[in-house]
């Protein structure tokens, strides 16, 4: 559910808040190993505005076709600017991914780079940051790829670290993580402010990039998958048996300090 | 989706919020003959109230426990009270009910009585109203046992004259509905006034009743259907051959001035 003055700004361009309604959902599909094939939406809208309501379709529609996805329901109503998209996938029976099947010895991968939609937030002039704020790309080929290969998988919605303590809580593991070995968005290191990138990589959301832990002896496929997909995967740490306990380590090995995820509900 | 402010007033309980957020979906699905399965449910909330939390939770499982749904995904973040709810069911092929099948003289049905929520809304202190309008029940049970026995269906969320409406306009056929033969709420006949009962029972929404139609030969099952379900089933009308013209017959046979439905997005 995405809400004008908390997921977006007042104003936001409607093909690009079509595009990321949708982009979100599938996002969540693709961690499951999921293929996506329906979704449902429902619009809250001050007025019924017809300029919006077509860009809004056509961000909308452009994504859902590419991944083959059909609108079959919702609803439309008086509110304030809202979207909820509820989309329904296939897989097959007992080969869902989940937060919950990481293993002690697993490497911890990383798809694409981290960092890019929150430095878009922070400076919307940045185009190339703020394109992967307001245009994610869900990684629904990579996620039905890694059934099977696999043991957890979650996306980068709410930061690196906050989503990686997702897996951890459900998993019953803890992590170590390599600072330097995070792919990072290419707009952020040029800015070399390294506490805004730090800020950015672990903490900051909307990547939709995918988490996930696999055994050290698929390496090399998963190594061949990404350059089928032409997609960067990266190895950026490892399980470990100590529960729930995630350290990042920093380029001299030192323990850094950091924050956790997006708290939906901390004080605002 | 139920936003607070236009589907529900500021400080509503939160018990019959849940119940009715369900209630209201698990209805469409009464209205296709589908069996409710799954659910999910998107909620912003300005805060996390857990008392709220915990008294919509009860309202919203009782009614999914009642007809065996299940909770399946969802999100919640924090915004202007909101709550999108999208439902999820099964109905054998090819025999989902739609408004698209109503034929010239098929009989119009409709389940209970109308108006008591309309009534509940004017006059909230009007208590068997009240509860019309926050704890609705779906006609689940009735929406099941009209596969194969209706031949168009649809619940009356909008107002009897709006909601026929769409099946006139999507079975491309016409009807003549006798005013007096609708059945009406209790609380609003002994009110005695007659301007305000119009109103309610034609134009005014949410009281989730299923209105049908089928053929006349079937009018002694639909009635030991009623029997056998305990609901009752009134005949209010017919179907005619020509377009989606709606015309309703007051006690003298004239033809009755009337309003359409709920428009969501005319002028406040």
């Amino acid at each position: 559910m995405l809400i004008e003055g908390r997921h977006f700004l007042p104003g936001a361009g409607p093909r690009a808040l079509g595009h990321k309604a949708l982009a979100v959902s599938l996002s969540d599909l693709a961690a499951c190993g999921a293929t996506p094939r329906w979704f449902t939406l429902a619009v809250a809208l001050p007025l019924a505005d017809e300029h919006w309501l077509k860009s809004f379709s056509e961000g909308l529609f452009a994504l859902a076709d590419r991944h083959g996805v059909e609108l079959v329901g919702g609803d439309t109503t008086r509110g304030p600017l809202a979207i909820d998209i509820t989309a329904l996938g296939e897989v097959p029976a007992g080969q869902a991914l989940s937060r919950a099947g990481a293993r002690p010895g697993d490497d911890l991968w990383v798809s694409g780079e981290l960092g890019g939609a929150a430095l878009g937030l922070a400076h919307p002039e940045i185009r190339a940051a703020a394109k992967r704020l307001h245009e994610p790309e869900p990684r629904v080929a990579l996620g039905k790829r890694l059934r099977g290969l696999a043991h957890a998988a979650i996306d980068v919605s709410d930061g690196l670290a906050g989503d990686l303590g997702h897996i951890l809580e459900r998993s019953a593991v803890g992590a170590v993580v390599r600072y330097q070995d995070i792919p990072k968005d290419a707009s952020l290191v040029n800015l070399k402010n390294e506490e805004l990138e730090k800020q950015c990589v672990l903490s900051g959301g909307d990547d939709y990039e995918l988490l996930f832990t696999a055994e050290q002896g698929v390496r090399e496929k998963i190594e061949s998958l990404g350059g089928e997909l032409k997609l960067r995967l990266s190895r950026i740490g490892c399980i470990e048996k100590e529960e729930k306990k995630l350290t990042i380590l920093d380029r001299g090995n030192r323990p850094m300090a950091h924050e956790g995820g997006y708290d939906h509900f901390a004080a605002a």
